[in-house]
């Protein structure tokens, strides 16, 4: 059911110098599917991320967030589907240690030189025998190529792998960023999607690339939803090799570190409406733009009010333009202040109400034309002054009940 | 699709001396169903009410506020289903002004008198004319004993009316509360439900009325989810006629004010669970109850987190104990504090999670018993306070995004 989601075939997916990949079939929740991954980062790389601010977050991520803090170099990110290790209690904690404990005695590291990721089911235990049994096969296919297995490897219910390349001009270099990432429900990102995964061969000194993470984050999956649900196990990662050639950016002052922010955003944006277009039972990809608001929190309130109303979602399904829906989610969303009456909304670029009502040269058959596309644009102007703010949705369908009635069985 | 909701039968519903009620079929939206519905309240009544908190909320809304702040007797009642004349700019003011205007005409009283309401499609033009015919139908069938055709009068998405009768004692006399409510989609009231009238024949001054009134939509209306959208058109009325021959009560002193209070709440709450019973595609009617919260603003933060997760409601419909999903909607909620480790989960008697996880003695199977049931207590133990909350909520299903998928079809 993706909307307008061409998934990027693996020959086009770059390798990243110092980014090895390699993954197996390790029967964590079911046999025969490609279910454990482990990317090697090489020597001289620096690694961020950002984590979900869900307070029942999983145990991988509270081990994460302790391994990233005790600020040895990270050699090994381990990520298995199945079973997201939330709402497991100190049991959990200890296989997710166990879990790098496994890694680091193959790679001859320190465990916290290794960062464990899950996503699938919550509350269940995790079976870490057969995980750990998987990693010798996945270590077996460690190469720099497997970005489009690792796209695979890490997918859920996404009806297709997200996975996206570019190369990018850096200062007087060429650089490349390649990123992977997953996500169809429990989705709407406080920190960072379900799992993404980006790596670019440009240098960027440790304690730089912690900003530049949130900073991608916050343009990219910080600002989708699906559902509403933020995940126990969003993470966002960011690696950087450093061996493309080009200098280490070692300042905040260093220009090409904005250069580098949109290569590496433009990747990040690409990945995180992929997640969209592929959410649970999507039928229709919808990006919602608020202007003229007093901030950008305002902005946002409005935004989510709008994305996530399942009365303006199901509209969309039915591609009916019952408009109201949306002014209806505008008045609720917590502006106290706001006057209806200098509201205005356009669906593409058709005006649709203006002064707190219906435009007077507003035609239904306008307002259908818009709504029976995939690819649909709602822009509110609320006339409050000038911050803004984009986000991307996508529609409520019979599918994404089926979808979530049926997922364990 | 209810769940355990018997329609009152007509013949259970008291009359409220004081009040009578008139219907008429003025295809206000399609022909051949009762749409128009006027109450006529007698002389020396004290009435108040609350209104939605959509900063869009509807033109009836504005002028029900205006005509309560105007400080005059309320002589009647007016309400339409089939259009709601919300979002719909100055016109629709005009038009709900001109319907006061109307019905004033016919009881020869001021337009102030009157109160409008209306429900339907949001940002369509009210077909005034339509209204204003249908008035002298009405007239002629007002009468004391209408409550139930009343009821189905104000009906849309609604599969069975809903109503609700009781005596009870005031002091040394017997009173009667009756009441009538709508709504079944677009319900999260913030103030009341989309509509609701009740009446007693108790006496009460028109000062202590809007208090009580609001103290009684806080344990009732207020505490219902079906889809957590706000309507544009939430209200809620209360008539209190003074025609029991209890002397009125007239000092908030006056001990009969509670026993008034809890009779009143006691027939709103079981309208507001009828509400939810009859809730847009609901299978499950679900009671979530949150204990040892630190205040009570926390306790509904976690409550509507778990309300209003598609994700645990999808899991009610589909009968599947994942209650990970419950864990990670408790995460979710906004309490940045909040200690996962303390958290305890009970699903009807059946101990599901401590300590942030899996209780040890819980069995998958047990937790299927109690989902398959149609009625479910989800309860909540955060061990952090000594305030809680309960509210009641529906689950997610296939028929929900049908019936508002086609709603305007």
């Amino acid at each position: 059911m993706a909307v307008g989601l061409t998934a990027t075939a693996p020959g086009q997916l770059l390798a990243v110098a110092g980014v090895d990949l390699g993954w197996a079939e390790a029967a964590i929740r079911k046999p025969g599917r490609k279910d454990l991954l482990l990317i090697r980062v090489g020597e001289g790389a620096s690694v961020a991320g950002v984590f979900t601010q869900n307070r029942f977050c999983a145990a991988p991520v509270q081990v994460c967030r302790a391994h990233l803090a005790a600020g040895k170099t990270i050699r090994a990110l381990v990520v298995n589907t199945g079973n997201a290790n939330a709402g497991t209690g100190a049991s959990g904690l200890a296989h997710a240690r166990e879990t790098c404990i496994a890694v680091a005695r193959n790679f001859g590291c320190a465990p916290e030189q290794v960062l464990p990721f899950s996503t699938g089911v919550i509350m269940e235990a995790l079976p870490l025998q057969r995980l750990v049994a998987g990693l010798p096969a996945a270590i077996a296919r460690l190469a720099p190529d497997q970005w489009a297995a690792a796209a695979e490897t890490i997918m859920t219910t996404d009806t297709v792998p997200k996975a996206r390349s570019r190369r990018a001009r850096l200062g007087e270099h060429e650089i490349t960023v390649t990123g992977i990432a997953k996500g169809a429900g429990m989705i709407r990102p406080d920190m960072a999607t379900m799992l993404g995964f980006l790596a670019t061969d440009a240098g960027v000194a440790c304690e730089l690339l912690p900003r530049l993470t949130h900073q991608v984050a916050e343009q990219s999956f910080n600002r989708i939803t699906v559902d509403g649900d933020t995940s126990t196990n969003d993470s966002l990662m960011i690696i950087a090799t450093g061996r493309a050639g080009a200098p280490r950016i070692d300042s905040a002052s260093d220009p090409r570190l904005a250069q580098l922010g949109d290569a590496i955003t433009d990747v990040a944006r690409q990945l995180a409406q992929a997640i969209v277009r592929d959410g649970e039972g999507a039928t229709k990809f919808i990006e919602i733009r608020i202007e003229e608001a007093a901030s950008e929190d305002e902005a946002k309130r409005v935004a989510y009010a709008i994305a996530q109303s399942p009365l303006v979602k199901t509209a969309f399904f039915a591609s009916d333009p019952n408009l109201g829906r949306i002014l209806a989610a505008v008045g609720n969303a917590g502006v106290t202040d706001l006057d209806a009456g200098r509201v205005q909304l356009f669906l593409n670029e058709v005006w649709v109400a203006r002064d707190g009502g219906r435009h007077p040269n507003y035609r239904e058959q306008d307002g259908q034309r818009v709504m029976r596309g995939a690819e649909i644009v709602v822009r509110i102007v609320l006339d409050r002054g000038g911050a803004g703010t984009v986000l991307w949705t996508c529609d409520l369908s019979h599918d994404y009940v089926s979808i979530n009635a049926d997922y364990r069985s």
